[in-house]
């Protein structure tokens, strides 16, 4: 398919909370580009805008292509309070959630655009409120990076692997290394 | 299921390789942590021993459980000959690979020990030669974190959900929050 999966439910974000840029740069650029690669529209960075995470995500676009949004909230809280304001749900990935293989079924039914909230170490109390749903993926410690990568081919399905992104770069599947096409800028 | 799901295949290793200390770090450690987390029996950081991401997955696994086994190798490429040699097969993940949604099935109808190969930014040429099998997880570029929980949990499928770890913390899933129990210590 060309274009996202997300525009399937009119759009799904991802938006990631608890940002430390000392500690989180490489771990925040992964999550806003698995967002892209993974089927979302969207990545929205709260609190401190870090412009780095942003010129990573932005510079991948460009090259690679698609249409994705990247961009900062200072507040999550109210970022979140007015997604639902406007009709969307919101999905936030945490350890502590009900298990991901028993409300994916449910999640992936409503055709409510969808935002998906992936923390850093410690999520305030808010959101677990403010969500539609908590939702684990395992409830085992490990990484919000696979969490959200594993929801979203889950909420996507088989649609993620033929998505068509139309960038200057291409890749075509190979079986020992690189066959890349560059330059057609068809994006 | 009690017990790691990578013992369907007498077992499943993760294999990280180019970890640069300052710059990986957590990265590196998210690979750990969903290694166990996601299936696997143990993970194994090739080059520069970082002795601080040992200790953040054995610390884990000693609170929360589960049979894993985590340890450094000076050479990657040996690890991975070695591999062979013991009779177990290579799948390398990477952005320049066969396509994972057409290769997973015959990756897990063999039941033969798999090494999983996780890069970081640069591989060297030889992995891919190595390699029974380079898998993209899309063909875009994300993180090595989303693309190894993504093939983890379509080589496992849903006993990743049902893996019981018996630590001495454990989460049970709820609706809003936190429900923990400490001092099981069943595992």
């Amino acid at each position: 398919m060309v274009g996202s999966p997300g525009k399937t439910y009119g759009k799904v974000y991802v938006l990631r909370i608890g940002h430390r840029r000392e500690r989180d740069k490489r771990v925040t650029t992964h999550v806003a580009l698995v967002s892209r690669a993974l089927g979302a529209n969207g990545f929205i960075l709260a609190g401190d805008c870090d412009k780095r995470v942003l010129a990573s995500i932005t510079g991948v676009v460009s090259r690679w292509g698609g249409d994705f949004y990247a961009g900062c909230t200072p507040s999550g809280v109210k970022y979140v309070e007015e997604w639902r304001e406007e009709g969307g749900e919101v999905v936030h990935l945490t350890m502590y959630g009900l298990p991901l293989i028993e409300v994916a079924p449910i999640i992936a039914a409503s055709s409510k655009p969808k935002l998906v909230v992936v923390g850093a170490e410690k999520v305030p109390r808010e959101y677990y409120e403010l969500a539609d749903y908590n939702v684990s993926v395992t409830s085992q410690p490990h990484s919000e990076v696979a969490a959200l990568a594993v929801f979203l081919t889950l909420l996507f399905d088989d649609s993620i692997y033929y998505t068509v992104f139309r960038g200057k770069t291409t890749i075509y599947p190979s079986l020992r290394g690189k066959r890349l096409v560059l330059g057609h800028g068809l994006g």
